[in-house]
């Protein structure tokens, strides 16, 4: 049994870590760090644990030396406690934006990195597309949930030489990814009915998505992305419009190019035509899941190809892949401990 | 592996028991019938089974022995089919009403029984209450989703003899109870924010409480049974109130006799107060799961004592409870594929 | 033109009390006090206001004098500023329960009153019961959202002697009515699914029941009431559970009762049979509108008679009955300014 | 008084224009048609009628000469009828896309056009933009509600020279727009939670902006649109994601261009920095209002302009705007009978 420790465990993507991890065959949860219900059991803030598990809360500072440690802090709390963690685990998953961006477009986004120099110890978590990096990690960042469900979409289409590096990312996404903290932008009578566009410009997964697709293939493109939230609690749609690098003449080749990126992964499912009597991807019904739904459609007339993608922010986007990170890293089955199939109708 | 058929698959409820079963260790799913859907993959109506089976559905006439059949057909559907269902299976658990309620009742609150004398071969499945049974049953009928929960509040304080025999219960529900079929009523423009008590009086369940009630205590009592849509797809709660047979003198008798009754039910759990950061039975959290939560409060100026019980309809409601019931008929470990505990925030 | 103040004017019924306000022919909005919000403009809070007042919000310490006060400060803040307000206009609207219960009902469910000898002063405004002391009333208290509902469902059987002082209330309602304060359990994430029985007894509304139905029926009822949190923003539906006080024997008796009562009143709806597509009393169609629609059914079976009544809880239960009362104690029309009929779908 | 019939007006877009019509100081609603509910009162499917009008649904047969019709009737209902009805009403208000586009863009998206040479007598009411070609019209078309908004954020850039002629829409809309007609798509279970892009190519409203820009500006632009459905009832949220002719030298620009553009415009409300404690356009506070809230924010780094467009679907999308044309075409003040400004929170 692996020996975990969940850095932050009282928030919604700490609680969906533990959630899995109480759960999965290979671990042991060993502690929970949290400093505002230090003292109470996992379920009292979490009550899909109820029941799961006797363990108690403790505080940040009283984290002990384990295997893994996995950091569900805010942004920043990993880079202020890293001198003292990389000490307590020779592996770490951290769930923020901390280590996840190249130093000069951390700076550009966030703020001017205080460890630069640790950043590129940190592998990008996007098992799909980094999964050989991941056996011998020690640190792993998971990407940002709107940042990871745009990927999905991008990077077939990209690698595959279709679409122009110009794209513009239209993402909607329910509550729960700002947090477990409430404010009057997300109290229930505002949220409601919200349905707007509260980051137009000047989102950091913008950031996120044109550093990583430069990673990974080479070209840095120029994203313009757009945050709609959206009346729901979980899960993220993400429609990625992208313009043909050439007159499209066969209308299948972008379905191709996904279908053969995707062909050996698990987690991602392309909804063909005519397989469903509901044939879109769509967050609901992938709620709890690491799976990733996406289709994609072709506008010949007009030279646009469009990729939908689904997933749960919490899970795909967040706790899910984290776990899919450790499976890799310990060499375990991929999907081990990642086995729910969502829930319909919901 | 014991072979199951289900009958009647394509719905809200067949879709749930598909689920369950595909998913379930020492179950193997042989057929699923369905007239709509005769030929399409089982994840054609059902997004959540994605990738979880090749099979596809037959028609019903088409359906061929097993071990176990499921029917989740609509209400007369098994009894019009009984006679060669029963040539079919040695062991047939029915999750409508057909062969829940004594004949008498039945003609009462259904119409005049066309089988009465097959009705009594039926167990009725509330595993909590009736676990005893089920071992040996060969026939069984799955409660139905409101009265399950009710019973779950009033059985323990009626057997205790702490309540008067009339009671009020007024339940909650989510739309996914009224079945997978359009109307008018549940189109979404007309049912988003409904919150419209749609039977106050004259609900079926009131017969299945009245009934159930004094098959298992003895005691026939007055039900004062009402039903209101709220504005949600899954879920029930049953906000039972009873009033005290005698003067509440000790508050906590009720709390003591429901800790009792569910003492080894891994699948009932009762908040205790400051035990929870939301201390109240929800069904939200319980989704897919095959858990009850409730509370019990006391007024002990008004004699009053509430129970608020929460569920899933379609899983404590209807397929979980029918696979549950099928553990204990095979005498498998009775939590066995039954294990998800559900999702929060959701 | 009256020229009207409005005193904590930044939550939602503030909001709305300024929306009415604010196109009411016969009224002049003078000023609108806001701790938080001081400074800024009227819609600077409520959207909905957009376009409609150049005036902003003023502390509440700079009140002037005026003609008429309404006071929408939460509980216990009109109390503590009478001393000044009664100063500052001869005739005050309390949208709070500071004057609401006579004082021994005030001590048991909220404290101990400190000015116990204003409260007579005060007129408790329920227009379809108290209509004809309001015209020469200086002080009216508005009730209180759940209580409002119900006593409206309540008073005509009581008063026509048919059912028994002793009635189960279950009443659902949204999120608005507990303000425009964040907390975790409204919370979008916490609250969106919601369907919880947070007050199951003990509700203040209990005391206000039993207080009002006895001053205005000189019987005192046991009210057995219980609150259920549902997954809305506004809108109360109560469902009051009656007892016949004899056999039902003509189960019309009831609802010509009620079709008695409120035969002139403009704002309160009886749904009859067989009259709508949806026939059952809604909080839906009725946001934004100071109507109230009810139903009655009978269960002749358990003697059993329920009252369904849906209202907006921040107009017809809070903002919508204070201008209803400024209405009559003007001597203007009573539907005045409250003209606004709802929409469907929503 | 002007005497105005509906022709189909049983639906949603029926029910707004009565609700309208109903309490327009200018009209008297003389008939309603309805196949379904000829014989029943107005209110019968419109609950929010209640009370409003006693007059009953005749067939459209039945429709006699009056000074204006409105149709609400489904695609193709007005072509059908249209040599009848011209003779019926001087002056026709259509809400159905029957007359929007010239022919061989009606051919492209809907089928060849079988009354091609009566469509130039139409008049498309964008009122913003087509006022001075209202008082005098004989026919109106109402554009479609995805198109209004859209155009609503297009025009003042394209028209002041800012942007390219290639424009990316994301659409996202309420379950109403899909009418009142139940099927499994719009079932509550299934479109509850539904974030589903369903028409991400090839959507109709894509063939009405280009036309209806083209005929506004001489420029034929490529729209590129997509619609996703959001988990809501009413309103539209219309992203329009439109890249600057030049490099943006002053951000303020596209700020002063719209501002400019809606300068007079009574139902355009700009959003401005700083002026709101929720400074996004959304639909929600818009229901049932004939407002149009909007942003505009820029990306000088990636040279987007972004345009966010919130309306109410049925209200400004529909039947306001149906009022909106007949005011301007009656001579009569523009807001009149339009006055509602919705509500906060909902």
């Amino acid at each position: 049994m692996t020996r975990v420790a969940v850095l932050g465990a009282s928030g919604y993507t700490g609680g969906e870590v533990l959630r899995l991890l109480l759960a999965h065959p290979a671990v042991e949860v060993v502690q929970a760090t949290s400093g505002q219900f230090a003292g109470k059991r996992l379920d009292y803030p979490h009550p899909s644990l109820r029941g799961m598990s006797a363990l108690r809360f403790v505080p940040h500072e009283a984290l002990e030396p384990c295997d893994v440690l996995m950091s569900c802090l805010p942004q920043g709390g990993l880079i202020e406690r890293w001198a003292r963690v990389r000490e307590l685990a020779s592996r770490v998953i951290d769930l923020s934006a901390d280590f996840r961006l190249d130093p000069t477009d951390h700076e550009r986004w966030y703020k001017k990195h205080p460890r630069p120099t640790d950043v590129p110890e940190f592998t990008y978590a996007l098992p799909e597309w980094t999964a050989s990096q991941l056996p011998g990690a020690r640190y792993v960042a998971v990407p940002g949930c709107m940042a990871h469900a745009s990927l999905l979409g991008i990077l077939p289409l990209v690698c595959a030489g279709l679409v122009k590096p110009e794209l513009v990312v239209d993402a909607k996404t329910g509550s729960s990814g700002g947090g477990a903290t409430p404010a009057l932008s997300s109290h229930h009578p505002e949220r409601a009915s919200a349905l707007r566009c509260y980051r137009p410009v000047g989102h950091r997964h913008t950031g996120e998505l044109e550093n990583i697709v430069e990673r990974l293939t080479g070209t840095r493109p120029s994203v313009h992305f757009s945050a709609t939230a959206v009346p729901s609690v979980r899960g993220i749609l993400s429609t990625v419009h992208c313009f043909a690098a050439r007159p499209i003449v066969d209308e299948n080749e972008p379905l191709r190019a996904i279908a053969t990126a995707y062909r050996e992964k698990p987690f991602v499912r392309l909804i063909r035509p005519n397989t469903s009597a509901s044939p879109f991807p769509e967050p609901g019904p992938l709620q709890g899941t690491n799976y990733c739904d996406l289709a994609v459609d072709v506008d010949p007339d007009r030279n646009r190809i469009v990729v939908n993608v689904a997933i749960d922010n919490l899970v795909k986007g967040a706790a899910g892949t984290a776990v899919h990170a450790l499976n890799l890293m310990l060499g375990r089955p991929e999907t081990e401990g990642l086995g729910f199939r969502g829930l319909h109708p919901i």
